[in-house]
């Protein structure tokens, strides 16, 4: 079996040429596969959100060969591995990078560690493992070789995985930590449609969201421009988490929010009151 | 009809996988096609700065279908349009965003709504028509789909179009806002060559710029190195458009302006005067 | 002789649509041919940076047309050249930004000046050769057209050569340039592994690293992960480079330097000692 597509993403950034010389080995291994770039901005050894970033990306992606590169144990100990998810196999770290997007692939069926030296380049370097050993891997999965030959088994069981986000669900109340902000400063949760309606706040008109002192009356609908501009909304985004948004603003900033920091979500009775970005 | 190209425009920025979505929904459909990004990184929802870089964009590239997103009436009633202009397919929310590339393209001959479901992704999302909306009726297009399939019929009159950016041209004064300030700093007018010319100073050695109260003096130039490091000197630029530049520096903060802001250029005297970027 | 690939270096930025512009350029002229982009993110104008992202990305690109363009020169009389150097043709401005890639493919046993006009676009525009030339001419040398068809032959020892960077080597003490910091801050020195041996350090336990008056003690190590977490190291990168890194941290912040900046280092008596970040 070949792959025609390769995903790719690492916080390599765009300003040097690592990125390049990946795809540059990716091109000498695999000439006919092209690479589709997932993202290589994410923040410096940030391996949960790439882990959101790719997961929430790969539903969209023909089947592939998906490499992540958030590594910051890269000439460790910690292993290599390639996972047979769904239709895809998944190239990188065994650090939970590929955890939550093996998931959205529908589960790890099979997994190995990168072992055998003739999937990788034979170079002295041990602080680069995205071009010397995992783009390579990748070009060789593509171009035909099967994940078994690429190393030793590996229980699925033993694979590291991240701690499932922090998400509670009590009658009338959902508490979630905030799981990505997008470059438009929207504030996705942990908690999904699902949560929301086991929280009894799926019907709601309006919620309070509450950030540690704060809090913010928003009402429930189902896009940015149903509020006037610089006004909140909570939404089921694209990725179907439940998401703070401002219209036209920066509701990250508004809610002065980051990855991690809890949010409740309470349903709040109806009635003349402050909607929007100022405090409630 | 087939496409062999889709060039992609939207503010959705890099550190996310909102592009990568976009792409992976296009290799799902229409796998052959190649993608060229023209830009991710417009402004949020700077509907005027995207149409600008496309419109600047598009004269250089092969016969493409033409997706642009900048969108901050998303999930409203706003229309989703397919332009015929030329040789290509414009493709995008109607807000003026296409306008003026389809100028570019040599005028809108046809137009229709997005309103087909056949051509879109069924997904219960309202806040990403660039991955269920635009990138699939892109795809389909490029493989072959005709733009009338795509929905029903739009008056070309009816669509939204940009104001026209503002020039004044007057015996020995052309007035113009700022259009584009690029990457480099340098300072794009809304003027091309041939105001300059009906302003009669097409042919002068050197001409005053004024913003506000601000006078700068500045050799009518061809590139760049023809003035001092640091110097201003004002072109006509890769596009057309009237430039203030500085060479290897940055005209934008050295004359503190921005899309949108008034300069009026001058004829000047010949003579000893202060060249460059300091006030006259 | 065709090439499948061109590798694109500028300091283009990627807000505006220049870099698309030459991508649809190449598509015009080489629809078949593949670009991959190995930054356009160099500082504007920093040719030194540009030539040094350049040389050490080469080397694991597949035979290319590799076409860089940093160039303050640009609408002056400096050349537009194409180098033969290994089985690669680059192209760019003679002003240096070439001639490290050159001798990392083996070195340029060719040369021409871009003088052809059948070769360029048909543009009145003087600020944007990397469009009207550079990009033209690699994909008519991608596409079969012959190096020697460009123009007329330059003389290899006339091409504009970039300074040699800065490294003393001396019995126990090794002084060397920053030569490129990276997007994770790491500092890469213009010395390399046979120069750490020559000054007799390469098998040191730990180095004193010196900049200015300030000094630090580091070990030597093979990957960033055996110091504790924001420690300094000192290892050879995977470009060959001796670099100082600091695990998880940035080591161009803690060090205080940049591009071009001296450090010293020196081997130090075994012993307790403060090793890390701090001053020593």
């Amino acid at each position: 079996m070949t792959y025609d597509w390769i995903a790719f993403l690492t916080d390599y950034g765009r300003r040097d040429g690592f990125v390049a010389a990946c795809h540059g080995v990716i091109a000498g291994i695999a000439p006919r596969v092209r690479v589709i770039d997932v993202t290589h901005d994410v923040p410096p050894q940030d391996v949960r959100h790439g882990a959101a970033v790719l997961a929430q990306t790969v539903p969209y992606l023909p089947p592939a060969v998906v490499v992540g590169v958030v590594d910051p144990g890269v000439g460790t100990h910690r292993r290599g591995v390639a996972l047979r998810a769904g239709e895809n196999v998944l190239i990188g770290p065994d650090n939970g990078l590929l955890s939550w997007a093996a998931e959205a692939c529908g589960g790890t069926t099979a997994a190995v560690e990168l072992t055998s030296p003739r999937f990788r380049l034979d170079t002295p370097a041990t602080t680069f493992d995205g071009r010397d050993v995992f783009a390579p891997a990748a070009a060789h999965v593509a171009a035909g070789a099967h994940v078994s030959e690429l190393g030793a088994d590996v229980p699925v069981a033993d694979l590291v995985r991240l701690p499932d986000p922090w998400v509670r669900v009590e009658p009338g109340t959902l508490e979630a930590e905030v799981h990505v902000v997008d470059h438009f400063g929207n504030v996705a949760l942990a908690a999904n449609a699902d949560d929301l309606g086991s929280a009894g706040l799926a019907g709601a008109e309006s919620v309070e969201t509450t950030v540690g002192e704060r809090r913010y009356r928003a009402p429930l609908g189902r896009s940015f421009a149903e509020v006037a501009s610089g006004e909140l909304v909570v939404l089921i985004d694209s990725s179907g988490h439940v998401s703070v948004a401002a219209n036209q603003g920066d509701a990250a900033a508004l809610l002065g929010v980051a990855p991690g920091d809890r949010l409740t979500l309470r349903s709040v009775p109806e009635g003349p009151g402050r909607h929007g970005a100022g405090p409630a």
